[in-house]
């Protein structure tokens, strides 16, 4: 995590500054996925849950990785503000403020896809300062800063960097699902697919990430929640992407979400969303 | 692989049967695992391919793993005809007869997606008796032949088996994408689409493997080639499924395909796709 991020304002101390972030957000990382794996891909482990009434393993996965994370932020951090998906917002006007999602991409964890994964964002002072994407079952993190990103896999560690495309006829396109919007945006984002040159759905955080190591070029999103986002936006930031709302503002408060690896791809997205 | 796949007829005699097949598809897996997975995420490892015109990382990728598992194929087994996607068939009347398909998902793999996987299928006077889905990047081979079916990861091995799903409305449904139909086959799609509890786009070789191990219960596609299909039908009936063409005919020609987990589901998905 960058210095950048964690240093506090000119004049300011804080005993805050001497964590180390970045180690206390991969033990996150490392216990909610601890938690979440044995609910994953169930019937592979011959758990026989279909016909019991009320079990649902995402649900459960994702309610006991968040308890986790909130008891191991509590222990270290009891100043700091947590917003989660699972259990609701608690001191969020705090400096700092973590926001959990620990299974963003149910749909695909209840098909036995491992193309969800947990995020991880630190706000500080309301603005996402460190985000990390886990996937354990592959075992790879992305995380970023704004100021950079990087990844980490079973056997290499690399920064990501978004890739240079020029217009919107030569990008490909992801979003989650047309299915998720109403139609006003299902009708303004077919105005953008009709101009891009591959188009394709599924994906939920795992496309922001590719799109943070070069290998896509726009998403576009609507409906999100702050905490479907927030950790996604230091690492599109940090891999030099650029993302906002449709209407170009700050996109940690959700909502309808364009990210794009190259400004030129950002900018002719807006103007057919806004048109 | 059940004993039965690979013995002769009674009274035949061959030397073929003292083989062990089920080696020698893990050793090609492994080989081609090999050979595909420094094209994947090629961004992420730091190559500089984006403006080289003509370098095409999957298809670089798909013909390298083809010609390592032809060339192994017929340094054991020279009699074997082969039909593979990128060199074309080869003694393709044979007893035997290897089909492959190096990367199945290849939009997936370019924009590093981990859901593409090589299909190994093994042919008997022109039935599938064997077939093997291998995704190297996550370390996972699902295999089935017919008779039973298993999955193979990093730290697990488990028999697959498909779940039980009483109606199409209370099935999950996937398909690859409904713009690769033509427009009758996506209006008969419609009408499935419109029962089923939950549909989702995407998947390609995944979804059958997903169906075999009981996460999903339909998966409906069109114009596939005989290399798309013929590896995950003896996954598919070895989990418990049914894999059928449109027409409830043999799956292994390819072309417009209903797999399910149930019986009740694929009898009336097939009903409705030929209303």
């Amino acid at each position: 995590m960058g210095a950048r991020a964690v240093q506090p304002p000119p004049g300011e101390v804080e005993a805050v500054t001497v964590i180390d972030f970045t180690a206390f957000i991969d033990r996150l990382a490392t216990a909610s996925g601890e938690t979440i794996l044995p609910f994953f891909r169930t019937s592979l482990l011959g758990v026989e849950n279909k016909c019991v009434s009320g079990f649902d393993p995402v649900t459960e996965a994702d309610r006991a990785a968040e308890a986790v994370m909130r008891r191991m932020i509590k222990a270290s951090f009891p100043q700091h503000g947590i917003v989660g998906e699972e259990f609701g917002n608690q001191n969020e006007d705090a400096e700092y403020v973590w926001m959990l999602d620990p299974i963003d991409g149910t749909k695909s964890f209840i098909a036995g896809f491992p193309i969800w994964g947990t995020l991880i964002a630190l706000l500080h002072r309301g603005m996402p300062v460190y985000g990390m994407m886990h996937q354990p079952y592959i075992g790879e993190r992305f995380s970023g800063d704004n100021g950079s990103a990087s990844y980490r896999g079973p056997s290499s560690v690399r920064k990501l960097a978004v890739r240079r495309c020029a217009s919107l006829n030569e990008a490909t396109s992801f979003t989650t699902s047309p299915l998720l919007m109403n139609s006003d945006d299902r009708a303004a984002f077919g105005q953008v697919e009709a101009e891009v040159r591959l188009t394709r759905y599924g994906g939920d955080c795992y496309s922001y990430c590719m799109l943070a190591a070069g290998h896509l070029d726009l998403v576009i999103e609507t409906e999100l929640k702050p905490y479907d986002i927030a950790a996604l936006i230091p690492i599109v930031s940090g891999a030099g992407g650029v993302i906002t709302t449709w209407e170009g503002e700050p996109a940690q408060g959700g909502g309808r979400i364009v990210a794009a690896g190259d400004p030129r791809v950002h900018e002719a997205a807006l103007k057919l969303l806004n048109r």
